[in-house]
């Protein structure tokens, strides 16, 4: 057994899903392992990783707006809000969905299921440049 | 240092929560790993995998409703309607679960707490075949 | 490639953030491994873990103040009251956070982001001593 790691960088404009099944796939054939777990590991308090449906992309717009309902940007509502209205909301929404996820490699690739895709999730307005690690184990 | 995978079958018979708990532990035990690292990844995007107080089922019962309170099966609420009320909360539901989760594998078998189990959240209606992938890591 | 565990145990105070990235990093250092794959997993089903802003404290306080408005103590909400009005709610702020948590490893150190500290999530209001696994794999 052996492992590989690279760093994922992506450019996002302002909140919203950002699907990054192909890259991640692309960087897991290349490392030539049949059989192993591909873990991502986004590097940020304010953007968080999910894996949802990549058939009708209402879902992914559908999702974002549950999480602006649940998550108010109502400064009332926090003590941190030097950074901006935006900021203490992102970092819940993170919490909320979490900022690593693993997926078990099959016939070299990531054995996601028929309609499942990987997303990066940003929570703020502004354009960011995020950092993902991927971390493959196998053989 | 070697590694095995299996695909666990679910029936599910509407919403709620499925313990695994046994089956998984008995793979895990057939692999003849006694130190490692079991990761279960759900290929669903409308079920997802917990893990939860196993001993009064009051608490799945609970956990089921907050979640229907939570993230309501309202169609005005979602563009994504097409497939059914209870899909696109299905969604929501499963993103805020998350469909992976990895547990330490210790004197071989998963080392959980006294009183979790894991569970499969089913979050659609209709009965479902559900296929969570189980990966162990270990010697 | 090789693989270590250790338990670490964390003493709380009431419900709240506790960081724990200072002894995770020093037993990881310990381990004497370069790259590799690092888990958590709280064994515990009113606990979790979760990766936040460690620069303001106050992001932690908004961040359990949001988590006591969206799961609220009120026992005519739930059927599972017999163990205190805030176990059934901190059973449901651990599926919400999760129990476990993996972080890839560079260089001997967990690859966090600048920003990034690893968070024991205590939901009971009683002092507890919680139980977290700690397993790396690398080499």
């Amino acid at each position: 057994m052996r492992q590989a790691q690279h760093e994922l960088s992506v450019e996002t404009r302002g909140a919203g899903l950002y699907e990054i099944t192909d890259p991640v796939g692309r960087w897991v054939s290349g490392a030539g392992m049949t059989t192993g777990l591909l873990t991502l590991f986004c590097r940020h308090t304010s953007a968080s990783l999910t894996i949802q449906e990549n058939a009708d992309p209402d879902v992914q717009r559908d999702l974002q707006t549950f999480f602006e309902r649940l998550v108010k940007e109502d400064p009332a509502l926090y003590r941190h809000t030097a950074e901006g209205p935006d900021d203490m909301p992102a970092h819940i929404r993170s919490a909320l969905t979490g900022v690593q996820v693993a997926v078990p490699v099959t016939a070299g690739r990531p054995a996601l299921g028929t309609w499942q895709g990987i997303y990066l999730f940003e929570h703020r307005r502004q354009a960011q440049r995020r950092r993902v690690m991927l971390h493959l184990q196998g053989e």
